[in-house]
């Protein structure tokens, strides 16, 4: 019999397909490759193929110049574009304003590399060091409300260029699903003065069956009611809404179990094409002791079709204790 | 520069790309195409391939034979069952219940066609009429909540058969997006004391620019605040909730404009994948002055990546207003 579970803190249902549950070899998908390419605007030397950077961690060089070993650069075509006055306007029942905001890269590595797993741990600490840096730095722009971390890896992931690298976006408004994330673990909050994140991480460390990692300081887990097969969220253990203000210790720890977690998923489901995101508080607010920051990883195995996008509701033919069960097994 | 766009019901907010919009030739995608098959389950005299038929509107024939026209039976891989009671159940802070609902197919045509565009006028308002006779049957098992009406068409919308045929599912819940809507409708009721929809209605047959078609019962339009290239909603005027309360002479007229629709998607964008899905009130409600069901259609043209799943915030390349013009233009 399939079973309904429902989301915590969305509220959001899934399909839980129990009776035949589908096993890592059972998805036919694209696998990630590397395909000759021609000349690769993210590589060492071809620097002025980029919009100039404004970051870049470097042992040697001048800006915009080789002897960097991470370089974050404005996106070419921008989904949003950081000049002008923020304006919103009204057009009858509509609302909309002008597309202020942000829209970086962060290359991961000066090599030629297709996936985040091939990298040194250092190099995988960087990005996320990178994407602090550049969130403290957009956080003094009052006009922006939320920075979104993510990476899309294989073009069925949405990535256009196979050189691996992560995106950020600086909004000017704080996304719906963000919002919706933070209004239940409100909620939760109110009803039994605890995080949320913080409970859901107790039981699962005690039922076990979901979890990927376990250390000191951060838990690989699959979700509970996960939408996708394989979907796999990296919690650090201690309570903190936002990921700028996180210590190095923990840092570090997280950069591992990312590395790690994508060399299972790799492993496991042999390079497929993924997405992640970085889930943290809005840039504006205070510390809030309802909402956690985490990252939530989404191997793209299945299609998402006119069910899911009417009702928010997804079929996932993989229970999460048995993703968790071959993601634990297989060893790196 | 890019606009931020919010939708008035759901508060969802896009960005749309209003510097160099994508025109339909831009778009690199699979197009539909009728594939070599072997033995297809859906066509006349195929029957017993399927599980026995819930319904058909049938000229001659015994039940499970040809003679039929319209067919319904159900998903021989459902996503829930209709057997069993009702168990809701905890497990610590989550929440889950068995899979207990109904997955049915609606073959919306004894011939291997792979279009509902290549249809009759009848044969397309069949289908909408089979909806409601499932609908109304399905209503009075008091444990399910929600039947969803969709249809995936092409591989890359999430078809698994080419034969053309659209997929209903009951629910023992109100899905989360649904609900949503709902909720979204009801806040500006109680602002305005006025359907949100028919006000969208009243706004967009007066701007007239992101109208597609209209005639006295049906407004065709693209959304001012799409997530999707060409995503485009067909409306009846008259208020009504509930989608299986449809009087006869607006079926007709819905049906036509569907297939009017979805014809011209077709010479537009060189048949496209698509998803549709109706949009309607929950099953043991009673009409609702602040909802209005109606259909919503989504080509499929772009990925959805990290960004779009981290936040529910959509980079649509291709403003609703050069849609609708397209469309409009497109003689059918």
């Amino acid at each position: 019999m399939p079973e309904l579970r429902k989301d915590p803190i969305t509220g959001r249902w899934v399909i839980i397909a129990t009776d035949r549950p589908r096993r890592p070899g059972d998805f036919s998908r694209e696998h990630v490759v590397a395909k000759g390419i021609g000349v690769c605007p993210f590589c060492a030397g071809n620097e002025r193929l980029t919009p100039p950077e404004v970051l870049a961690y470097r042992h040697s060089g001048r800006p915009n110049e080789p002897g960097w070993t991470l370089r974050v650069v404005p996106n070419k075509f921008p989904a949003l574009r950081i000049e002008g006055e923020l304006k919103r306007e009204g057009e009858g029942i509509y609302d909309k304003m002008n597309g202020v905001g942000a829209h970086e890269v962060i290359i991961e590595t000066p090599e030629h590399r297709i996936s985040l797993g091939e990298l040194s741990e250092k190099a995988v600490e960087d990005l996320f060091w990178a994407a602090r840096d550049r969130i403290v730095d957009l956080k003094k722009d009052k006009r922006l409300r939320y920075v979104i971390l993510f990476k899309n890896h294989g073009e069925a992931a949405g990535a256009s260029l196979e050189h691996t690298h992560s995106q950020s976006i600086a909004l000017p408004v704080v996304p719906k699903r963000v919002q919706e994330e933070i209004d239940g673990a409100r909620r939760y909050y109110e009803f039994r003065e605890r995080c949320i994140y913080c409970d859901k991480l107790r039981q699962e460390s005690a039922t076990a069956s979901r979890v990927v990692i376990e250390t000191d300081q951060v838990i690989v887990l699959c979700p509970f009611a996960p939408r996708f097969p394989f979907e796999t969220w990296i919690v650090p253990r201690q309570h903190l809404s936002h990921f700028e203000e996180t210590t190095v210790a923990i840092m570090q720890r997280f950069a591992w179990a990312v590395r790690t977690t994508i060399r299972k998923l790799e492993k496991v489901l042999e390079n497929p094409p993924y997405n992640f995101v970085i889930h943290t508080a809005p840039l504006q607010e205070p510390e809030m002791a309802h909402y956690h920051w985490h990252l939530e990883i989404i191997p793209k195995l299945t299609r998402v079709a006119g069910f899911e996008w009417g009702t928010g509701f997804y079929i996932n033919p993989t229970p999460p204790e048995e993703a968790a069960q071959f993601l634990r097994d297989a060893g790196i």
